[in-house]
Formats: C-alpha cells, sequence, structure tokens
C-alpha cells in the first residue's frame, strides 16, 4: 500500500474523507462519524434505496481513466438508478476496498473529489460508508437513498399495449468507448503509435470516439428528466445492461409484449465508427452494449414537450411501441424482417472487460 | 464460474434471490426487480443507514466455515451497527460479486439462506442489491436501513465524565476464534492431526476455543440491548475495531479522557486458552482483536436492571470511567500501572488475516 495512506491508516482516512464532505443538506442530522448516519425524511414521502458496485477488472481498468471520473461513475450510476423511478437522490453511502499497491492517496483524493463533485451536482450528500484494504483490485460499492416522487411511484411494470417505447439521449456510446479503451485508446490522448489507424478515419471520426470513451467513464444520469417524466411516463427503466435486456425488463415486468425497431435506434455517433473499426455491428452495440444510462420509457403521449422544457439538450426519440402478448419483446430488422429481441450483456456470463 | 450458476445468469440469479425472499415487511411498497427498492418510513421518525463489506482474503478465508454463516455475518455485523445506535433495523440490500472459481449455486443458496434467517431474526426484509462477478475473491457489501429511536439520538458523543464504561458481553472471543482458524482448527472439527495439543488443553479448553470461532463466524449483534439502553446509555459504539480503538472513538467524538481497568473486561474464556496455546496475551485479544460486536457504551447510572429485563442471558460489565481532558484513553494495568491505550486493528496498517 501507498506509505502515505499506510502512514494515514483506517481512522485518518475516514477523517481526511469526513473533511472533504463539505456539502451537507439540511436533512443529514448526522454523517459520516459515527456507527450510522442519521437521517431526515419530509413527512408523507416514500424512500428509494438502490445499490452498484465497480470492481477493478470486472467493471473497469484504472488506466482507462482519471481517478476522478471513477469516483463522478461510481455516484452517476446509482443517481441513474433513482431517476428511473422519477426520484429525488438525497444521501449517499460508499464502502471502499483500496488495492495493495500502485493506488496513491492523491489518487484516492481525487476518486473522492470527483465523488463530491457529482454530489453536489444532483443534491447528495455523502453521509456514510466503509473502509479497508483490497487484496486485489480497488472495489466501489455505493448505495444511494432518495425520495420517491409524490404519488404513484414510476415503476418498471407500468407498461401498456399502445404506448410507445422512448428513450432519451444517443444508445451505443458506452460499449463503443468501451471497445476504444480495449484497443488502447485514451481519453484526450493522441492516436496510439502501436494502432493501425485506418485511412477512412479523420478528425470527426476521432471525436466520435472521443465522445464515446467520454460516454463510458462519465455516464450523465437523466435525472432531470426522470423526474419530469412521472405522471407522463407509464414505466420507467435505466439503460444499464443494454436496452435490449432493459426492454426485456420492462415486459417481464408489466406483462406485455415489444416491438423495437432497429432503424429508429438514436445511434451514437462513436457507436458507428467503433463498429468499423472493429468490425463490429453498431446496432449490435446499441441494443446489447449497455451503459449508456439513457431512460428507457413507456408513454400513451409524445414526450417531447414536457423534455423539452425540463432538459432541452437531451434528445428523445421514439424506438418502438408496446404490445399485448407474451412478455418477448421483438427487433424489426433494416429489411423488415422481425426477430426475438435476445437480452445484453450478463455479468455471470461473459468475461470481465 | 461455476456451470450451475453460469447457466442461471445474472438476471436468472437475481429471479432466484427474489423468490428465496419470503419475509416482506408491510413498509417494503417495493423489493427486488425495480432499479430501487420503493420503501415507507413512519411519520416523524428519523432513519439510520449504514453499510459494512466483506471481502474474501481479507476478512474471511471461505475455508474457515459455511456459507450460510457468511451470509449470517454479513448482515449481522450491520444489524450490530443499528443496535449501537439504539435503532431497529428494516431493510437490507446485498452488493454480491461473486468469485470466478470454486463457489457454485449450492453455496450461493445456502449464503443467502444464512442472510435470510438472520434478517427475520432481525425483523428485516431484504429488498434490492447488486449482483457481478469477481475475477479474485467473494465480495459481499451490505447496506442497512433502519429507524432511529423516538426522541434524542444515542451517538458516540454524549459521554460525560464520570459516566461509567461499559460493554455487553465477553471480549476477545472473536480475536481468539480468528487466530484459530489461522491455526487450522474448524468449527465442530477434530483437533487437526498436523497440530501439536499442548498436555493442559483438555475438553473444556476445546469448548472454549470452539465458542470462540463461533464468536468470529457468527457473531450475535445485541439489537435488544441496544434498544433498551436508549434513554439510560449517554453514549454508544460497537465493539467492531476493538476497545482499545473503540473507547478511543467515544473519547474522541465525546471530547472526554477515559480509564479502562485491564482486570476489570470480560474475557472471553477462548481468548484466555488461546492465548496460551499461541503465547499471546490475553488481553491483548480482548482490547486490540476487534470484532466482538458487543456494545461498549458509557452511563451515568448502573444500566445492569434494564438490561436483565431485556436480555436476561447477557453479561454486562463495568471496565472504566469517562474523565474530564484529553480525549485519550489510558490503561490501567494489573499491577496498577497507568498507560496511554493505543488503538486496535487498523484495516489500512495491518496485513489481511
Amino acid at each position: 500500500m501507498d506509505p502515505a495512506l499506510r502512514a494515514l491508516g483506517e481512522f485518518g482516512l475516514i477523517g481526511l474523507i469526513r473533511r472533504q464532505v463539505a456539502h451537507r443538506s439540511p436533512g443529514t442530522l448526522l454523517g459520516i462519524g459515527d456507527d450510522a448516519a442519521l437521517l431526515a425524511v419530509p413527512e408523507g414521502r416514500n424512500l428509494l434505496v438502490t445499490t452498484d458496485m465497480l470492481l477493478e477488472g470486472v467493471h473497469f481498468q484504472r488506466r482507462w481513466g482519471r481517478p476522478r471520473d471513477l469516483g463522478r461513475k461510481a455516484l452517476a450510476v446509482n443517481v441513474s438508478d433513482i431517476a428511473a423511478m422519477g426520484g429525488h437522490p438525497l444521501y449517499a453511502l460508499l464502502g471502499l476496498a483500496i488495492p495493495p499497491d500502485g493506488f496513491t492517496l492523491e489518487e484516492l483524493q481525487a476518486l473522492l473529489t470527483g465523488m463530491e463533485e457529482e454530489a453536489a451536482t444532483y443534491g447528495v450528500t455523502l453521509v456514510g460508508g466503509d473502509t479497508c484494504g483490497s487484496q486485489s483490485g480497488l472495489v466501489l460499492s455505493v448505495t444511494l437513498v432518495g425520495l420517491a416522487p409524490v404519488g404513484p411511484a414510476l415503476l418498471r411494470s407500468g407498461a401498456k399495449p399502445g404506448d410507445g417505447l422512448w428513450v432519451t439521449g444517443m444508445l451505443g456510446g458506452s460499449a463503443a468507448g468501451l471497445a476504444a479503451l480495449e484497443l488502447g485508446l485514451r481519453p484526450g490522448a493522441e492516436w496510439p503509435a502501436d494502432l493501425h489507424r485506418p485511412g477512412w478515419l479523420g478528425t470527426e471520426e476521432e471525436a466520435a470516439i472521443q465522445a464515446a470513451m467520454t460516454a463510458h467513464l462519465t455516464p450523465t444520469p437523466r435525472l432531470r428528466a426522470g423526474q419530469v417524466l412521472v405522471g407522463c411516463a407509464t414505466a420507467m427503466i435505466d439503460v444499464s445492461d443494454g436496452v435490449a435486456s432493459d426492454v426485456g425488463h420492462l415486459c417481464a415486468e408489466s406483462g406485455v409484449a415489444a416491438r423495437v425497431v432497429a432503424s429508429q435506434l438514436p445511434m451514437h455517433p462513436g457507436a458507428r465508427v467503433v463498429a468499423r473499426l472493429t468490425g463490429r455491428d453498431a446496432v449490435e452495440l446499441a441494443l446489447r452494449g449497455g451503459e449508456d444510462y439513457e431512460l428507457l420509457f413507456t408513454s400513451a403521449t409524445d414526450p417531447k414537450g414536457l423534455l423539452s422544457g425540463a432538459a432541452p439538450d437531451l434528445w428523445v426519440t421514439r424506438i418502438g411501441e408496446v404490445l399485448a402478448g407474451e412478455p418477448t419483446p421483438k427487433l424489426v430488422q433494416a429489411d423488415g424482417r422481425e426477430e426475438p429481441l435476445a437480452g445484453g450483456f450478463d455479468h455471470l456470463r461473459e468475461p470481465a472487460g
């Protein structure tokens, strides 16, 4: 372990985190420093609670990006879950296992800074956690507590036949960014000397790849969009496993079928470039890549007006529709053929990234 | 990965956990199966939230015990944190990273069964979590949400000079059990053939070692005791790092000094036996071993009557007193010498177990 971290020790580190966590909401009656955090909940509101882990070697490689971005992402993926319920995130807890070597106190502080920045953006206070050494890689486990919207909750289970199937933003960017990182490309860096650069790849294509890496390393949770969709969306989920899986989850929970039209998928420009670069299928990246952290939702009405007021720069696209029938989604290919839409990433089946 | 687990896949596993989690409190409006759990909170009550990680190779070795006990412990250590605030645990979330080999679906189900049993004992419902593959060991990250007691919260910061310093149960058992496991002893098993058995070690001593291993592998959180101490205890903490560290935490948060009397420490019988077996100091195990998950608290009055009604089988011992002065605790040795009481286990400084 880094000598500065070792000298600090577990309790010194907790003290450091406690001092660094300046942002404190009025509901935080007691944050870091006791056996549990003591938190106020407004009267008559229900809670939303979610947890997501990021493991080195499974969800990320440390060499891919800055610790600050990793801190941001660890919080962002949890905010995305609260967004998908139309909720308001409030309190975060961080479980942190620190690797035995190659991770410095400066990197740890940068990670905490990134998490704090993201927390401040979304009105979240870091109220507690757990710190230990790890025998292998860095482990981040974030739990987020928030408030459910007033009135009926926005679940995965409310989709009705006839609803449109919509998605915010663009798809396939994160998977394309991951593929680019695996090729050795890095955010803000020159094209690697040992990687063949095809003649067709110009400045615009390189910018698209950079945007894809950004989408992967620092996804933007669609919190405001999720909140304004309460009352409009009939069901909602965030795109973490990939649209193919996530449409499947919506169908299974709602007891409906759905049809996704491949040609209507809002493709991230980086997905097309990386697909061409690696000989993969861009539609495949968009459907099964995962980690886009966009909102996938169903609605009986057109949500564009609602969203353009709250999140004017955010695209929203109708990618299909909800149907009656067995809860197995279908994909309409470019040539009009209809086929079953099989799931995306499965953490227990795929090799780790 | 175990073929049965791989065949089940991530979503199959989530489905399995969802079916296995039969115990459901009335406040669980929506448990496993959406982006976040949706939970009710009684009006006018504050929340307690805590998180604790258990990493293979750091906090445990899989060969030491049954997966069922590991599931119990993962929940118990979090219940202990809520107990130390005098609270009522309600909802748990489980982050689970499954190792690439040597961990079967049966073992995973046993782990979940243990967690469920412990949850049912303490009125907790498993409402959500996150599942993924791990590249190295098993990782369990549990978050527990509970209710704070009605009225003023029971914190680490309320100790006053003149208060007695008390502890429930016995100390050093967990550290002794850990040392025994490291020697190759196992719960319920014969003495290992390759380990020298000293002549002085009889049936009674062996039973004490067995009890110590039980204390380490399946600690009992003192939930009821913590709850009845609300209004009596002025400050409270659970003994997770070791009494030496934990008295230090109480002193630091309360801005008081304290004196711990070595001869008054309620020694676990296994601590004496293992200390003799390994040439270690039993008082050292009790003070700096950690993981006893007893309650350490301060009180202006004798808490025995209160505790004997609520937890009749639970010992409670006065081990010292709170003093005015610099927040550095002191230890009175058997020979009457007084020395500074230095801290116990530090996860960033010590080699992993």
